[in-house]
């Protein structure tokens, strides 16, 4: 396992807004607060879904999208450089009425409510890309 | 998206106790150690479960009974003011002996076993009614 | 509830390494940073995954195996001693390519990808046989 000592460094309590896509504050908060490593946990509640799952075979993304309301329980992820922009990495559990549940890499979501906890680090994070899987990862 | 920077506070490992509500501990221990905001991660099992489903069109909560044994793969919360008391907003992923899981928003379940991670931060969230969600949020 | 508070160490971001079990890495990183309390949150994806329920009336584990690829959304966790080896106690849900999904208490599962953040105390957390439920536990 590759991995990185970091000092901890910023920490944040987020209410996510009503109606906005979930992923995407999180990355427009990270631009406006200049946040080069980060993970962070969050629950919360959402309107809407587009899951991506990544085939580990063909090596390339499927998407699922889903019309329905959904409780997030979690998401968790972090935050990184992916070419010149922050990349809120981000997986989820979403869950329905009935309790049963749906999970996988989120790409959107109508945020309906929203609660995060961002531990910064005093690093910079940066994806390139890994020739074994194909996916854009973290060489530590 | 509304955010806070908070500074660490106190951090707590704690091993809750077997035959006692999973979320009512945490609110005693939260009473206990004067906790006004924290996050927390942790996992165990429980021998049953209700949990909440937030109708987002009618604003109002349905229950969900669950008689049943299940792992308890995560729960992730915080703890923050509601009106004169400290609540534990607590989501969970339950697992049956199949693997096959339900998840929401968890109003009570009987711990059979759980282990916590909870970070305070020197802050104080309080909760107030929310408008637009009939929700109880933070005003950050 | 039985609770311990903790000073803050050393925290990691760690990538996982393809082809390696998941928790073997996360134990084999531990014993080699002298970690001997953390707990740890991440996110990936498996090639396979065999995990555990605990029969809480038998008080015996059954196994389940599934060959199968999964996104890991996310895997929750900590490290303390069990006997003389560090164990990561690690509970993960998992998703298919439809979004459906799996979850417990991990046993093995072969890494096709992983980002963990590892936070560690100025602790030294051990588990010890626990007669009521007859799991190793921690005595805080």
């Amino acid at each position: 396992m590759d991995y990185q000592e970091v000092e901890g460094a910023r920490e944040y309590v987020a209410r996510l807004e009503h109606g906005q896509d979930w992923r995407a504050q999180i990355e427009a908060f990270a631009a406006e607060e200049r946040i080069d490593a980060a993970f962070f946990m969050g629950i919360g509640a959402v309107s809407d879904a587009t899951l991506k799952f990544y085939d580990q075979e063909q090596q390339e993304y499927d998407t699922l999208c889903f019309d329905e309301h959904f409780e997030m329980t979690p998401a968790i992820g972090n935050i990184s450089w992916l070419g010149d922009e922050r990349f809120a990495h981000t997986h989820v559990v979403l869950s329905r009425e009935d309790g049963s549940t749906i999970a996988g890499h989120l790409d959107t979501a109508t945020t309906f409510a929203g609660e995060l906890y961002v531990r910064e680090f005093e690093a910079t994070l940066e994806r390139y890309h890994d020739e074994e899987t194909d996916l854009d990862l973290w060489p530590l």
